[in-house]
Parts: structure tokens; C-alpha cells; sequence
């Protein structure tokens, strides 16, 4: 039952929802998770205008979801990088991953696979390996190229 | 490690974007969790403009998230409810919520507590309860006014 206030705005999905309610930056975050680091690398994934790129990124540096680090000093090279809270996001990642690939399934399989690092064994939705009953977290899992990825590169 | 080929498109994540990535359509859907289903009930809980509510509720309907079900014959009227796709989005939404408060937390505490039906218990970021250890689902808890909620009305 939902209280007679409707207080719709004082939420903390909508605060989320502020703060990342933007397909790309979404997107920024998930490659972030794949281990994209830089800007260029972030581009060519994600084919976006380089000043959208580079508002979201900005964004997303300014709310604390990532860091930015010079890598490289002449010419000064920065690298981005998923801070603890940007860590925290792994769930919402995983859950659009999931519903995503539950509902939208390519025809030749899931276009990525996630694996538990120590056994192999897939997340459940509740992001616990199915295989040895570990609770997953960012670190514990790698991705991999599943049946429906785009055809690799000459 | 990220395959050479950057097939950022080809992604279950970015498909499950393309439905959902927009803050207002996430807002519907959280707001159908809490048991809104009525055109005028979103409304007031948005406070969006009509035409677009009416726009995001349609493609919801269109993409088989929201069923739109006539409650009412003379005047004709409408309600909106989550479908077995639409409730299989439970997961997104309280991973945005774990995270909307856990880092913009209001200061009075969470504007709303989910609880476990049966127990109380409250949902851990793997959607067991803390109490009892069930999986948890959407019908399994019940979403209460927290300490930061908005004031009641009078």
C-alpha cells in the first residue's frame, strides 16, 4: 500500500535515478566494469560523441563513481576508475545484465558471460554462484565472451 | 580484460538501457512496485507532465512491462500493473535503492524501509533477508515509511 503523501520525490531510487539516470552513463559505468580505463578506450566502446563522453565522465568523477588518475605525465594522460561507491554499483549493473539477457536473449546466446573467478560458476539474480554458493561482489567475477558477442577482429 | 573488438552494442546491459534508460520510465516502474496503478496516481506521484507520463506508460505497455487492464466501463478507465517481465525488474530497483541510500542517505534516515512479509527482516544487497535467510522476491516484502520520509498529510 502506498502511504496518501505520494512522497514520490523524497526517494532514494529517484536520488539514484538523478545522479545516473542517463543511458550513457550507465554505460560508461558498466564498461568501467569491464576494465575500460580510458577515454579513447571509452569512446570506441561506446561510439559517443567525444563531449557527451566527456560531460558524463566529468559527472560521474564529481559524484565520487570515479576517479580520475594521470597515468602518464608528458603529455599528461589520465585514466578513470571505479571509486568504493562506484564499486557499489555492481548490483544495478548485474540485475539490468541479467533482466537484459533474460528478456532480450540474441538469438546466438548471451553476448557475455560472467563467471565466478575461483569455480566458474555463474550469479544467480541474487548474485550468489550457483555452483559453490559464494556471495559475489565486482571482484569476484570475470566476464567473458559469451555465444551472442560480436564476431571478433581479424 | 576487455576483447579487442569493444562490442559495447552487443550487450544485454545496453538492450535493457535502451528500455529503460530514462530516468522517468524507472520512476513508473518504481512507482507500480509500491502498488501505484492508476494514470492520475503516477501523476501525483511523479509530478510529470501528462503527456509524458502518458508516453512512458505506453512504451512500457508496448514493450510488455505494464499491462493496461480496464477497471471500469462507463466512463471507461484504465489501470497499469507489472507483468511476470515487469516484476522480474525488482531486482534493478532495489539495487538503485540500496545505493541511493547507502550514499545519499537523508539526513532524517531513508525515506522507505522494505521488510520481509513474514519476519521483518530487512533485504541484504543480495535480496536475502538478514533475519530469516529467505531468496526474497517482489511479493515476498512490503515497503513502509522510513525516518526520512516526507511528513504525513494531515
Amino acid at each position: 500500500m502506498l502511504p496518501r503523501t505520494y512522497d514520490g520525490q523524497r526517494c532514494s531510487i529517484a536520488r539514484a535515478l538523478e545522479v545516473l539516470g542517463d543511458r550513457w552513463t550507465l554505460l560508461v559505468i558498466r564498461d568501467a566494469f569491464l576494465g575500460v580505463r580510458r577515454f579513447d578506450d571509452f569512446q570506441r566502446s561506446l561510439d559517443v560523441a567525444r563531449n557527451v563522453l566527456t560531460d558524463r565522465l566529468g559527472r560521474l568523477v564529481d559524484e565520487g563513481i570515479l576517479e580520475r588518475l594521470r597515468y602518464q605525465k608528458r603529455p599528461e594522460r589520465f585514466e578513470y576508475r571505479l571509486t568504493e561507491k562506484g564499486l557499489d554499483l555492481w548490483p544495478v549493473t548485474m540485475s539490468l545484465l541479467h533482466w537484459g539477457d533474460r528478456h532480450y536473449l540474441h538469438p546466438d546466446g548471451p553476448p557475455r558471460v560472467i563467471r565466478h573467478r575461483d569455480c566458474g560458476g555463474r550469479p544467480t539474480r541474487h548474485l550468489i554462484c550457483e555452483r559453490c554458493g559464494a556471495e559475489l561482489g565486482p571482484q569476484d567475477v570475470v566476464a567473458e565472451r559469451g555465444p551472442g558477442a560480436a564476431p571478433a577482429a581479424a
